[in-house]
């Protein structure tokens, strides 16, 4: 075990991890409350996040820490960390660097709404920059 | 199938459902911005809240559609429904009846905060309604 997980066990220890060993997160914008992204995290994601008041998600597809913001600079700085009643859901209240938490150079992730006249997906807000020059696809 | 999953199967089969058929959903205030709860939903479960305009969620502990607020009368108003760019959660944005989102009587289930200083979670939130006054427990 790390130290890092060692030093907050006891946090770690009251949060119900799902059967894989993740819970939920939602991000939210510590200023405007805009709910920006969700995501998981195992024990290492949230010692590190804890550690570094950054957040650091667990990629289910990839298998591996995903320090946010890494390639992109868009880093999320935590204000504050919050458990839910079941302790099975945590929201994280950051400053988002760059105004971008999406990877389509969007505020949010949640940038589709449902019609509730027409019954379809629309998006509604708008690109902030362009994904390519957030990444390096080179 | 019933008669609403029929009508909303274009809009159900936007989204990328787990391998329970299930997809997370977060609950947000719409005037505060407060994150409330969060919870899942199956295919039923959204169409009927797109139908009443009232959150219908799944409750994964008892295997069926829970009416939200159908004990207590803290329903929840459905003012906006919004998906993330994986198409894997949802957002609901939300009049809450009586402002208790919480089981325990408080405005939300994001309740304990983590102190970056004592390394401990502390309740910061208050209980605005005893539970005992919510839910009938004779």
């Amino acid at each position: 075990m790390s130290s890092e997980l060692e030093t907050y066990k006891p946090i770690l220890e009251r949060i119900r991890w799902d059967q894989n060993g993740l819970v939920p997160v939602i991000a939210q914008d510590a200023v405007s409350g805009t709910v920006l992204m969700f995501a998981w995290m195992n024990h290492e994601a949230l010692a590190k996040t804890i550690e570094l008041k950054r957040a650091v998600y667990f990629s289910r597809s990839r298998k591996k820490l995903w320090f946010k913001g890494e390639e992109s600079g868009h880093v999320q700085h935590v204000k504050s960390l919050r458990m839910d009643c079941d302790q099975d859901v945590l929201l994280l209240q950051v400053e988002q660097v760059g105004g971008i938490a999406c990877h389509t150079g969007r505020n949010s992730c949640f940038f589709e709404a449902y019609d509730w006249q027409a019954h379809t997906w629309f998006v509604d807000a708008p690109v902030l920059k362009n994904p390519d020059d957030i990444y390096d696809t080179k």
